[in-house]
């Protein structure tokens, strides 16, 4: 998505060869207009698929997926995470292990929110080892939901999220994939 | 609003004398279409405000945040929450008590999203004791920027968010206002 990936030339920020920080536009402030772009790019690029609740993770993830669900004309459901280990009888959960913060949080998801007749589209800011992504798979499955896809912002195309994804035979789409972090650039794939 | 309280009357689950859960509908899985009645509802309220920028605090106030934006067509700001106290030159932080939690948390926002030339429209789901409400005007005190207003989806009026705003000379305007809970029902003022 060129309006996506010109936005990333232009506002993020890049440390070292691997980070990069949209905190201008997608993050921490978040420009409305963008997301709706991107909302329709998603319903574009699942158009055929019948989707019946968008699934996401808290925070970043939940602006873009309740922007995005307009276009779907679904609700939204936010998996939830914590540092307690506990298990509740009333929630489908799992553990994801997070490289920035090198720390395995649990994400939770309360049993009333998804059914075995949902389809479910998986959106989230960014694909990265796909750690984030294979937990709320996990508890899409543990429901017995069909997940009939993945919507990402920008995908780290460099580091191995996606293969991970489509071990399962799930569908991604991201709108802006990085090939690389080049001197402090981005390089689109 | 009365679409809004129809909401709370049919979906609510009430525990105790205090605790109001919209779990159903606005704080794990959300309702697009009715944030979006929400956020049209806040623009009429905030009509003769010249709104820059809205705040909200993550996790739960960001999709009401982002809907409502579009009415308004500026961009959102979410404060970060952490448990770690540590400074950061970068931000401007607050703490926050939560009843709920029983434990105090530091809400952070980077200074390169406020500034003094914003005129802020601080949103969140609920209003109860108002501490939330009132590290996100610290915040915005902070960066010299002008709160123009608050608006809640929910306020608890048994309790003192209210005064505690009222007292800074900040208009609150909540959709939905409730006086008490009696039987495990909800009375709305």
């Amino acid at each position: 998505m060129e309006l996506l990936k010109k936005r990333i030339s232009e506002n993020a920020r890049i440390i070292g060869n691997e980070i990069v920080k949209v905190d201008s536009f997608l993050n921490h402030q978040i420009d409305v207009n963008l997301l709706n772009e991107m909302g329709k790019e998603f319903k574009a690029r699942f158009e055929n698929q019948e989707v019946t609740k968008i699934l996401t993770i808290e925070a970043s993830g939940i602006g873009l997926a309740c922007i995005a669900a307009q276009y779907f004309n679904v609700p939204v459901v936010f998996a939830k995470k914590s540092e307690a280990r506990n298990l509740s009888p009333d929630v489908y959960e799992s553990q994801v292990y997070s490289f920035t913060k090198d720390q395995t949080y649990t994400i939770r998801v309360s049993k009333e929110y998804i059914s075995p007749l949902d389809k479910v589209l998986i959106i989230d800011d960014f694909l990265a080892t796909g750690n984030a992504a294979l937990g709320l798979i996990k508890i899409a499955q543990q429901a017995q939901a069909q997940v009939v896809g993945i919507g990402i912002a920008i995908e780290k195309g460099f580091q191995k999220g996606r293969e991970k994804i489509e071990e399962n035979d799930i569908k991604v789409e991201s709108l802006a994939i990085i090939k690389s972090i080049d001197n402090g650039q981005v390089v689109f794939a």
